[in-house]
């Protein structure tokens, strides 16, 4: 019994917390279980910051600015399509825009709607906030269940797409048919949108119950600053300021902000790059493992690993994992449901560790007892 | 009426958010309204930084440790008495801390204490999760009401120590007297702490209910790279863990914090000179003006601007306001409470700047109308 049992709220001592994938602080390991990028930022951002401590970081002993303005215009402007500062809110790292939007919306009165699977923090921001879960999940052909979302009575629904961990990504005319039923806001957590073909940013301008999230972790290669967004209605941007803290984006985090989303040709230039890493080697498995792998639309790749005799399943996908992880490369699994259990999420690094990640495939040999 | 009214919490509608004190983005301003550091932080932090970014930011790719382990440790060792990294929990500014713990402790059944005045962020952490607060309102002798806040049914009491914006630091014998009786969390509140006589955070290892809140926003010069903790019994920082979000304190933010924690010779100066400027400069407003104030123990004066007639109170306090406010000069007011409404706060800057303030309250004189 804790000391502290009867101080904290009941639903917090029963709390299980987020787990983030390992951060393993040796090197030597290939990293590919947390969807960053393999490759830098632009340089523009390593310029800024420094450019920002030319005088002895004299400017950190100032607060930053509160309402992060100049990142709320450079990503109004990097969007265009009539969107101004007001349809902006910029977090500390999109998880703190997840959050603002579940304590908004849900809690031990209102249901938060989310898929499964899909991105898994939802489910503990919503037990943090005690509040109700509705979880509708897919079927195994991961097919967006248009019609189950749109008759949803949550206030909220928290769409992943392109969906994680699967990459597969959905259409606007789905989107569209769900907005013009659901009574509630949708929030579609557009972490992977620059890596597809599409994306619900266009959709904004007609209809005010959208709210799309963003984030500089992935396709910016700024994992490391924590900066994330939502746009929106100003109406709802307000809502969620008025429960963000004032201070949640540090300085150097806004201004590396501001000079990456300055830089959209070296950012164009890196994001088809790893679409072209992405598709060679996702066909490389394809045809050369005969592994099966959801089209995806994100900086990863879903893929089932196959035995030589055709099994699938969990104790497959573990045998693969461990095989790589012998070898120092991190991949992500997600042991606890009948949906993923046979799939393995791996990143798309830089060509070396995926030519390391190939040849380890191509090496792999299901071990006798586990199979 | 809002589109949006049916969607959001109906508390979240009626929210009104904290107002930080003006940032202002021009140039030309004396700028002594939220007490950051007047000098510039430890040379260390800018050369740790630039190191981190010396291969063009390609670090920034990666999530920042999760746990922020490296910060935890350096602050377990600079605070020694055997605190060790799970007695500490590092946020994205102190803020951060607090949000943490009011969602851990208070909520619809469960209230949340702390005193008026005090730092006036609570009230409204306290109104974002829908909770209910028990303020204990200071006499004019801003003496801690030692017996009130032992008697009250707060889950968790805050308390600012040194206060804020009085400047009234509380000896450990009375928060002892109180972790003897209280039943809740004592949470001191120690933002202001480093240029107090004395401290908090040798009771933790008598107190378990006591959590010990510190800042490097003000002595450490570093407000603007959000770093704040919490110190505490190991199982009372776990379940503010499971709240926290996973990756709540950026790369550079952690560079920054280690840097700054290490070069424990440059605080101690920088902390002494700006106790010593404190100190000067009360004494003369006290008797060069005759103006009261309280003694400080933090880096800003609570001062009461008395007009030659002996008169004080709102209308005084405001033509001061005003008249330092044409000469650039920027200074906190806190109009809406007789305790504090005859009151400005005036962060104490650098000699430079506090002799522009000082000219400036000799040259006052109240307005005609005014007063």
């Amino acid at each position: 019994m804790s000391l502290f049992s009867d101080l904290f709220l009941p639903h917090i001592s029963r709390l299980k917390a987020y787990t983030p994938g390992l951060q393993p602080t040796e090197t030597g390991w290939t990293k590919l279980n947390t969807n960053e990028c393999g490759y830098p930022p632009s340089p523009r951002v390593a310029e800024a910051l420094v450019r920002e401590l030319e005088d002895g970081a004299a400017s950190l002993r100032l607060y930053p600015n509160p309402t992060s303005a100049p990142v709320r215009r450079a990503i109004a402007a990097y969007h265009g399509q009539g969107l101004e500062a007001e349809n902006v809110i910029v977090g500390n790292g999109s998880d703190d825009i997840l959050n603002l939007l579940v304590r908004c919306l849900g809690g031990p009165g209102a249901a938060t709607g989310f898929t499964y699977p899909s991105y898994s923090l939802y489910p503990v921001l919503v037990e943090i906030q005690a509040g109700h879960s509705r979880v509708i999940e897919f079927e195994r052909s991961m097919e967006l269940p248009v019609d189950q979302i749109a008759i949803s009575s949550a206030k909220g629904f928290f769409l992943t797409s392109p969906n994680a961990p699967t990459g597969v990504s959905f259409a606007n005319r789905q989107l569209e048919e769900i907005l013009e039923r659901f009574h509630g806001i949708l929030v579609v957590d557009e972490a992977y949108a620059p890596f597809a073909r599409e994306n619900a940013v266009e959709l904004l301008s007609r209809h005010p119950r959208l709210v799309v999230v963003r984030t500089l972790s992935k396709a910016h290669a700024l994992a490391g600053i924590r900066v994330g967004y939502a746009l929106g209605h100003p109406e709802i941007i307000a809502s969620l300021d008025r429960v963000r803290d004032s201070y949640n984006v540090s300085r150097l985090s806004q201004v590396a902000a501001v000079a990456a989303l300055g830089d959209v040709g070296y950012y164009s230039a890196l994001i088809e790059k790893i679409k072209a890493t992405r598709d060679f080697y996702r066909n490389a498995w394809m045809t050369k493992l005969g592994w099966f792998s959801f089209p995806s639309e994100a900086n990863f790749i879903f893929v089932e690993p196959k035995a030589q005799n055709g099994q699938t399943g969990l104790v497959i996908a573990q045998s693969v994992y461990h095989h790589l992880l012998s070898r120092k490369i991190l991949v992500r699994a997600f042991p606890n449901h009948p949906l993923t259990a046979s799939f393995l999420r791996i990143s798309v690094g830089t060509d070396d560790e995926m030519l390391l990640v190939h040849q380890a495939l191509l090496a792999w040999q299901p071990t006798a007892p586990s199979v």
